[in-house]
Formats: C-alpha cells, sequence, structure tokens
C-alpha cells in the first residue's frame, strides 16, 4: 500500500489526481493540503469525489506529508521548491506536477519564471518525467518532475524524428492549440465561458513558459541545438492539447517510412499509440486518458513532415503522467490505474 | 443629436450599449467612465469596437457626464443610487440598467440587496422600462429602470394571461435557463469555461434577486398577489435566457383561445413576436437581437398553460431595452438602431 | 466470465457499453453486431476504443449471438421487438437498451411509436430495469427493458415523495434539459454544432414519448393516476440531463422533513447521492459516471417542492444502468465495473 | 434600388446574405430559391428572419430571376455551372459563392471537384472577388466568384510578404483552425455537436481542396510558385476562422519593419484591420462582421514570420464578401450594410 499526500488540490491537475487515484486499492490516500481550505472536505469542492474520497483539506505544513511514501504537488510554480528540500531529507519521495524542477539551468529557468530560485541544487537532481525517454532514470527517482502538458504532446511528437536525424533541425513549428483547462482553476476573465467560448486566438507568441522546456528536450533528443517556433492558441473547450508539428525532412531525396519509424519508436511504449496510416487524432479519442496519440504524414512536394499528437492535458499531461511514473518510481505495473478508456462522445 | 454618456462601460451590458450605438447618426457618445481603467482606449478591452469607437475612459466624476443628454448606467448594483440625484438636478435623464431603481419599495430592496439606498426617494420617481407595459409614463421619465434580464423574459410571457385574468395565481413556475454572460464579466470560478461548459445547474433556490421584481410586475398586472416559484439555471451557453412558464388556467371549463389572446396583447408590439402554433422559440433566434419570441400552448389532460419565452439577455433582458427606452424618451422612433437581424447560427 | 453480445452497437449507448464493459475481467464481448458496418474494426469507429476493442462488427444474424449469456441491444426502437424471442428460446438473457418492453399496455406503446408491435406477449414478462425499485424482479429478469433517460432522472426525484403520499399528484411539473448525445449519432441537422450550440430550446411540448413510460412509474408509485406536465429542452451540451421537479405539498400544515425522507430511502442505493440540505447538483457532478444526484428543497411561501435531479444520460441513463441490471441479473457487485469518478472538469 | 435573387438559400451563407440584406433600403429582395423547399417560408427554416424576410422559397427556375440585377449563388459547388450563362446572356449579373469559378485552370479545378465543368469558358471571364487585390477588375465583373473562406484569411495574411518580396516562398505554413458552420448546414456525422464539440482534429491532411485556390492566389502576388503546406483544423465553435501563417523572410540581415508594411499594405481597407504591435487577434473579435483582424509578429532567433490572421468564415469569408463586392460592382459605398459591429460576446 502505498501512502501519498499531495500538496494544493485545488486545481485541476488535484481533481485530476484524486479522480484516478480514489479506485485503486494499492494506493492509500492520507494527506490533501491546502492553505485557504483547511479543513474543508474536499468533496464539497469537487462534487464528483462525494463518496470516493472522504478527506478534508489539511494545513500545508501538516506532520503527515513525513509519513508519506511519495508527496506529490499540485501547486503553481515556486511553491514546491520552498518545501521539497524538507520531504527529500525525510525520504519522502517527491512528484512535482509543477514548473519548478523541469529546467536543469537554473538561470533559464529564473529568467523565464521570473523568481529567485530557492532550491537550485535540486535541479541537477530532479528526473524529468517523460517515461517513454527516461523510464530508468525515473525508477531510482527521489524528486521527479513532470513534463507539462503542450511539452509532453511536442516532444512525443517530434522525438522519434530527432532520434533518427531525420528532419532539418533549423525550422521546427509546433502549432499548438490548448482547451482552457490548461489555464487552471483559477478566476480570471479571459477564461470565463463568455469570453474564450466560441473563440480563438493565438497566445504567448512571443515566448511561453513552456517553450525552454520543449527546447532542453528536442536539443538532447537531436544531439543540437534545434530551432523551434512554439505558437500555442487557446481553443474553446475544456480539455485536450492538438500539437501540429512541422519539419522538413533533412534528405528527401532518401526515402524513409516515417509509419514505420513511429510505429518501432513507441511499439512497446503502453500509452502512445500511432495511428494507422490515413487516420488522424482528435482530441476527444483522449479525454480522460493517459494516451497519447499520434499520426505522421510526409508530403513530398514541400518536402514536409506533418506530426499530429494529441494528449489530455490534464491526464497525460499533468496528473495521469505524474502517476506513471509514481507506478514506475514504485515498481508497479506502469499502466496500474491508467487502463482508463476516453470518454467519447 | 443625442449626447450620450455611459458609467462603467467595462462589463458586458457596457459593450452591448456601444455596439448597438455606435453606427447610429442621431446619437453622438460623448463619455465612458470606468474608475479602474481610465485613460485605456475603449477599443483595447473590446477589440470589435476598433474603428467603430476612438474614445478612452474618463474618470467617473468627470464634468463631461453634465453636458449629456442622457446617461446610462451600466454598473453593478449599489453604484448608480449614489450619484443619479447629482445628474438628474443638472437635467440630465438617466437610464441605469443596475437593479438600483427597479424596486418601488425600499425595504424589499434593501432586504435583497443588504445595503442601505441612498436615493430611496428616486424609487417612487423611477419609471419600470418595459415598453410594453409602460412606454407611457417612458415618455417623461427622468429616471429609467431598466428591467432585469429574468424579469423581462418572464413578465412579458406572463403578462397577457395575468391582464386577462385567465390563470389560477396561486402556483405560478417560471423555470428559467440563462446563459453564463448573465453573471458579467468579472472573474469568477463558476464562470469560468471549464466549470460552466458541458454542465448545467440550478442556482438561487431559496430566492434570486430578481424575484421580487418579477413579483413586483406579476402582482401589478393581475391586480393580486401572485405566487411564483422561480428556478434559475446556469446553462452552458454566452448569451440567450429561455423562461418556460407553467400556470393552470382559473377556469378550464371555459374555452379560451390562447394563441389569439397573446397575438392581439403583442399586435403592435416591436419587439415581441409571437410564434405561429406549433413552433416553439430557441435563444438562437433572438442572438443579437432586441425581440421577445414567445410560444404559447395549452395541455388539457393537465389544465396547464405552458409559455416559452426567449431573449438574449443582453440585448432586450438589457442594453438593447434601454436603447429602446432611450428611443421613447427622446421621442424616436423605438425600432431606431434596434433592427438589428439575430445572428444565426 | 459472462459472454456479451451486443446488437447495434454503432451509436452512444453501444460505445458507452463497451467504454464500461473493455476493462472488466470478469466479462467477455463476444460478437458486436451491425448491418452496415459488418467487417469493420469496431476501435476504427469510435478510435477512442483502440487497443480495448479488438473485435469487427459482425452480421446481425449472427450465430454467435447464442453462445453468448447476455446480449444488450443498442439499437433504435422497433428492433429488438424483431429478434428478442429467438435468444430467449436459446436461454440467452437481453438487456434491451430501446424502448421495445418499456410499456406494459401495448396499444399504448403502438400509439407512441406508431409502430405494430411484433412481440407484444413479451412485454407482460419484460422487468423494467430501476433498480432502485424493482431489484428483486432484476435478479430472475429474461428480458429486461432499461428505463430511458428522462424517466430515470424523473422517477428517482419524484419516487420516494410519491411512496410516501406526500405530494399531490394533480399537477406534476417536469422541467427536463438534456445534453443533446440524448438525440443519439445520427445525422439530422437538428443535432449539428451550428444548430444546437449556442442556443437552447423546448420540444416534443406536446408531448414527448417518454411521458408515458415515466407515467407508468409515477402512477406504480403513487398508487393513483398522476397529472404530470413534462417538457424537454435541447441543452448545449453534449451529455447530461437535468431534471426539475415541481410539486405542491399534499398536506401544507404537517410538518415533515424532506431531506430525510430522501436520504432515508436511498441510503443503501449505491447509484442515488442525496446532496446535502443546501448544496445543488451540476450535471457535470456525473459526467461518466452511473450515479444520479438529487437535492430536494421546500419553498414555504408557495408550498412547492422542488427537487434538482442530475444524472449522465449515456450512463445512469442508459449503458451505466444496462451494466448495472446486468451485474444484478449475473449474482455479482451490483456496483462491479461502475465506481467511475465523474470526469470532471 | 438593386434588384437581387438568391439562389439556394437553404445553408448558412444563404441566411448569412439575408441578414445582412435585409436591412438595406438600397436593397429589395425579389426572390430565393430552393428546389426542396419551395413554398415554404424562408423564415420558417430560419426564426431570426421573421418579420425581415417575408419571401417563400421559389423553384430555382423561376423566371424572376432574369428580372434581378444580380443573383447571388450560394449553393454547393457544381450547381451554378449549370445554370450561370443563361443569367449572363440575359444582363443579369452574378456573384457566386461557391467554388465554380474560382479557378482559372480548368483542368485543376476538375482534379479537385472530380466533376467536368460544364462552363469551362467562364472560367477565364469570372472575376476573383477579393477586393483587397481585385478591386479595379471587380466593377465591372458580370460573373464574380467570391473567395472561400480559408483562402481568404490566409491570402489576406500572406499578401503584403508577398507582394513586396520579403518572405522565403520555399516553405510557407498555413495552420488554420475553422468553426464548425464551415462545413455547412447539411446533416453529417461528423458536424454533430456531440462528435465536434470538445474536440479538435486536422482534416484534409493530404490535401484540400481550398490549396489550389490559395496557390492561385500566392503564386501571382509572389510572381513564382510558391510551397504551401495547408493544414485545416476543425474547431469547437459555430463561427471564426484563425489562420496561423510561417514565413521565414528571404533576407534576414536586412531589417524590415513588418508592421509598417502591413500597415501601409492596408490603410486604405475598410475591411482589414491590422492590429497594434503586441496585440493579437481573436476570432470572437470579429464574429457577424466583415473584418479581416490581422496581426504579425517576427520571431528573430529563428528567423520566423508570424502572421495571425481571424476572419468571420460567414461574412468577410462568404457572405459579407460577397456583398462588398456586390458593393463595388454596383458602385456604392463599399462598405455600405456592412459596418455591423462584432458581437462580442
Amino acid at each position: 500500500m502505498i501512502k501519498v499526500g499531495i500538496v494544493g488540490a485545488t486545481g485541476y491537475t488535484g481533481v485530476e489526481l484524486l479522480r484516478l487515484l480514489a479506485p485503486r486499492k494499492d494506493v492509500s490516500i492520507k494527506v490533501i493540503t491546502s492553505r485557504e481550505l483547511q479543513g474543508t472536505a474536499v468533496a464539497d469542492l469537487f462534487p464528483n469525489l462525494r463518496g470516493h474520497i472522504d478527506l478534508a483539506y489539511s494545513a500545508p505544513d501538516t506532520e503527515e506529508l513525513f509519513a508519506c511514501d511519495v508527496v506529490f504537488y499540485a501547486t503553481p510554480h515556486a511553491v514546491a521548491m520552498k518545501t521539497v528540500p524538507q520531504l527529500l531529507a525525510r525520504g519522502v519521495r517527491v512528484i512535482d506536477l509543477s514548473a519548478d524542477f523541469r529546467l536543469r539551468d537554473r538561470a533559464l529557468w529564473e529568467k523565464w519564471y521570473n523568481v529567485i530560485h530557492e532550491s537550485p541544487d535540486l535541479l541537477g537532481q530532479a528526473v524529468y518525467g517523460l517515461p517513454e525517454v527516461n523510464r530508468k532514470q525515473i525508477v531510482d527517482a527521489r524528486l521527479l518532475a513532470v513534463p507539462g502538458c503542450y511539452p509532453t504532446a511536442i516532444q512525443l511528437g517530434f522525438l522519434p524524428l530527432l532520434e533518427k536525424g531525420l528532419i532539418d533541425t533549423g525550422s521546427l513549428i509546433a502549432d499548438a492549440k490548448s482547451g482552457v483547462s490548461g489555464a487552471g482553476r483559477k478566476a480570471s476573465v479571459g477564461s470565463l465561458l463568455s469570453e474564450a467560448s466560441e473563440s480563438l486566438h493565438a497566445y504567448g507568441v512571443a515566448g511561453h513558459r513552456h517553450l525552454p522546456e520543449i527546447s532542453q528536450g528536442l536539443n538532447t533528443y537531436a544531439g543540437e541545438e534545434v530551432k523551434l517556433t512554439f505558437i500555442p492558441h487557446l481553443t474553446p473547450m475544456i480539455r485536450g492539447i492538438h500539437a501540429t508539428l512541422y519539419a522538413p525532412l533533412r534528405n528527401p531525396e532518401v526515402a524513409v517510412d516515417l509509419q514505420a519509424v513511429f510505429e518501432e519508436r513507441y511499439k512497446d511504449e503502453p500509452f502512445v499509440d500511432i495511428l494507422p496510416k490515413g487516420q488522424f487524432p482528435a482530441t476527444r479519442n483522449v479525454r480522460g486518458s493517459n494516451r497519447c496519440q499520434i499520426a505522421v504524414c510526409y508530403l513530398p512536394q514541400n518536402n514536409m513532415v506533418v506530426v499530429l499528437s494529441v494528449i489530455d492535458n490534464l491526464v497525460k499531461g499533468a496528473s495521469g503522467q505524474a502517476i506513471q511514473n509514481m507506478n514506475i518510481m514504485f515498481g508497479l505495473d506502469e499502466s496500474e490505474g491508467l487502463q482508463v478508456v476516453a470518454l467519447l462522445p
């Protein structure tokens, strides 16, 4: 029985962790914290959890966290970095869904997040929790950084191409579309239904915080510095990310079976689903599931590879991936509790 | 040329006033105020107004308001009551879209709004701006209270029945469904797309602030106290109110042609559209328009009259009706600038 | 291991059956039929099922159905009545999600569905599968009629009141709001996103096919004929039914604790969740789950009981309830495979 | 008074023409045809037109079309090509909203539309109705081909860059997102709310029918053959197209003020709105309006120009642009009847 604590479970990644963990018989949720809501029943905030989660929120400084085997942080950035060291010192493993430990480069992190990092020494220790790349390191991770939602969809889409050196890394494009839940459960005018519904717009054009995280990954897989243009768009739906990726082949004169490259790369991956040639993914195919669904095609007249990659931003893009990492860290079946079929329609 | 000022045009009723007034050649918008946004171009907040409205927000205490012929208040409740007397004193006519002057009974208002009314003497002077009932008084109104959105849809639906004494007033039911824009353009978790989309729920079951306003009207038309159960529901769409009204006939044994009653009552009304028998209204039929579309039918086996009444909550339920009142007050064609065809689809 | 067949699984209740049955280790799906799509992989039609369901559609007359322990019909009405007798004759139990066996009265059925019933003798044998009422009869059912979506939400809401004779049955009102998936997965203009989104309208005002089914139930619970006005509304969301029920107390002078009545009636029901006083249900609280969530309140000034009842029309309103019945029929834990947490947001 | 006929006004471009033309005093709608719906009142199909359009549908072969000054075709492709010659022969000007006369190359048209063109000789006479490019030729056009929705948004976005030879035409990318109304008002499973809502997916990846039309335009503006990768996406909203365009600068070492290039190119255009630097367009900014709103920015580290271009697919992408062309053809103010403010929210 794995004893679990969750710090800050008042947002969407928090409720999603609870949705996925509540039915499990091998996991016991011991404590859920929130500074603002301590004393409130979790199921009063999230009525879908009535009868599934009977806990109330605890104060964040509760000693109970130290009795857990693993603590998830479902907090905004710049929170985990303050208290993670205490947990690690007491032998508690940490899975951080926030951005605090995703970048290895402290200066880069501080530039993009505009905060002094309070645990910079942990940046080198943290394991970046993309199992399709780092499965071996995840096994022994003490501190695990769960990838962001855009970075998950985009890295999994480019990965097979970059690892094999198939594409010209000088002008990669990632045109990404996200549901509104990616903005979190906080009151903001831009996320109101009356503002975000029946509309679509780009944002963060000059630079989104997920860009350095994506680039860090792509550079590693490519073994060289890639040039990536990343334009995210806010889309009128709750869940889902659709990343449309564009890259020219490096050697168009050499025939390559891209479909086979993708199928081979992911053939043992439980949560990456390469669609048959001619099928294209839709975000609803993975709503509520931990899958990344990918299609690849090549437009010879333009020498352009187009990859379509979809995830549920709250599952494979956050809480599901966090649990996938937990499963690996604790020697469980990696798919345990995650073989949920997507909700369609 | 009517010189217009708008106080507090940073919300949805404000931008809607501007959408409807901007194209008019007989109206000149002189000043638009906002405490928080003074100096900001209105079109920076509402980019649909670029090229249509070139003003920036002024401070709310600007002298320019006094030079206007009419000032609209598009503010939350308990704002207009503070400054309206100064405008009236200077001869400026006021059209208040907020709730401040809708109830004649001060105690009732203070009970429901939980604030001391600062201009209680004006409650008796204000004209309730439902043209289908009060057209004559509106002509000379100095202070006009624009009806609320639910009250407009519900009163227009019950009106012909009550005026003729056709229904049993002991158990009226108004089951109303509203789009999210009714909650205004303020950051709140409950109005987030991720919360309000793909869901529907009732609220204010124990008592909604529009209830006393509706009852005040219905009591007047009935000439007796009606008992109304009013349950509003939040619906996953931006605009629109659909009121489904239920009432037993008072004398079921007396045959009455309800279709004719409604058609006759509203035959000269430019903004009430009685559908032919067998057609039912949809909120999208009136999206962006100033119409109230109504169907009536009778279920003889249950002795139940069912009235379906739809409006766009921001137009006939707020800004369009405000302008309709302005047109009457200034002796213009009542439909001037309001014969916009609804946007469908 | 229960061997399952599904007839006609090309619609939403079909894919929902598969979503809920696929993960089960005690159920084996043997055959899925479709006349139009025989030979097509089920997962090609519903890509959320990739890797979960490996079957292709079979012709509807396949012998394989006879080897099943139970066959679900997820067909339009007037299909099951043609072939169910053959299955029953071969000892296969049948769970029919369509309307064919919901009414006991043949003439009534033929009037509302405008078809001659081809298996009228089975109308008396079929068990109406509302476990909260008929659990005992369900155990031995050979032919089970799964209740409709509106009937489920509305009957569960009125049930405690009628059983105890608390309300005046002379003027019950059920104002119901449904998501568009209730109209099924068939091409129709009225269900297009461009038609049904951003709008709400009533339909079936003069009489909806679910009315006789609801009345049959309510009459039984009341022990007398009730008069019900039922107005369904099409709501711009995919899933969910919200029924708002109105009824006067029969004896308003007698104090009654309605909250206790509801909690007591459903205290052992795994899928009926009575909310604490002051909380109101939202359809998203039950999206993807088999729950019915109910709140009850009383407005003394009007002597009006208001019940709010929500379900997911495809789960408790169809496929989830079908499986709940299967669990009972086969002596399994009634909740097996159904303790899914609703997907929120 | 311009006498107008509309052929095939049963879809969304038809109702949109009527919405925009109905209020005009200088236009008289004489006849609206539909083979299927002849005799039906137009306002019965589109209840937003009640009181605005009093005509019923006529048979398509009505003589009345010949008495019109101009006839709009709001039909699927391969309809206009059959009967347009008769109208032209009788001196009636034609504005075709379908694809029949958009391509100058007959073979290309027949390849993409898979039909024999029945009026190939008219392909050379038809004027392509993008006023920002062809205003002079439009004045005298007898047969006007209204550009498609994607082509309008994409061409206006690339135009200033191509005319000045600023970008490398070897790898242009247009990632476009469209609302569902682009698929028209015909029953199809893929456009159902239950299928298209809460989801996003690419389609036509291997080649969309708008590609040759876009390329024809871009090649002309560039004066050379451009290589364009065009990926359209279906987005869960009714109206709107957002085109995100990517192109490398041809000479990155030469400083160029892209903002000024765009502002200068469109400074006299009534319906192209270049946003100030740092603002990005949203489709809702133009909902219901005839505007194209554009932002341009340059990412120097990647040498990438990103253009964001939004339109309402039914207005500037179809019926609004058709009317803009009519205004030019008849010597009216180009903006007549089109200065509608977008509906926001």
